[in-house]
């Protein structure tokens, strides 16, 4: 089981926005600080502006911070937006699928039940809650 | 989200054997009737022979077969077993893992708990649950 490196870069995009002391960041830093690929990290910050959660300050001391508190950000919201779902198994996706038993199988269903089992945990959780040891993260992020 | 083609062809290898008639079948048949790999199937089966789900049957009439009632098999279990979980997001795996904030992230624990309520609904279905149309399922399959 894999969640695409999108929703993976999203989630420490925000965790890294949610913990900074600064009021805004750029792309260069976040990457830096978690030695990932700027240019991967800026179409996910486009991403993540597209989806409301950041927004990006000009001028001095410019650049992106969140829209948003931590505490009002859920991760299952989050995950919903940037993952994709109907790669879960073949015939999640109507237009890939060649799977003959699709219209009479009862898989998809208990599938499609565990999966939102699994966002429902995570809706349980906030940004807030994962990006709590703000003092450690800022430490090792190098800020 | 994904999970891999290995648990997918296993699931489907079981459903197939779940709802057949005859006493045994072929990888061949399985494949055909699903119209995948025959090789990728045969290692599928030999897996699923390994966890002890299924067993080979010498002589006419031979194949492989399910070695328990459908009705005993959880497909949490089988997913349990067939799918790797340390790919869920990178840090879920030590070795390869390079986020710099693992120590004190707290989303692995979020995800983990979304992991083991996607397997906790999944024991919630029996092999016997998700095969059982199958009259349908052997008029698709071509038997």
């Amino acid at each position: 089981m894999r969640l695409s490196l999108h929703t993976d870069y999203a989630l420490r995009a925000l965790i890294y926005l949610a913990s900074m002391r600064e009021d805004a960041t750029t792309a260069a830093a976040i990457a830096s600080g978690y030695g990932i690929s700027k240019n991967h990290l800026v179409k996910v910050l486009q991403r993540l502006r597209d989806l409301g959660y950041v927004e990006t300050v000009r001028g001095r001391g410019g650049g992106v911070r969140l829209t948003a508190d931590p505490e009002q950000i859920r991760l299952g919201e989050v995950v919903r937006k940037t993952e994709v779902f109907d790669e879960v198994v073949e015939c999640f996706n109507p237009e890939r699928n060649t799977c003959p038993i699709v219209s009479v199988c009862r898989l998809p269903r208990g599938l499609g039940e565990a999966v939102e089992a699994f966002l429902a945990v995570l809706d349980r959780y906030t940004l807030a809650d994962v990006a709590s040891n703000k003092d450690a993260l800022n430490r090792i992020l190098g800020r």
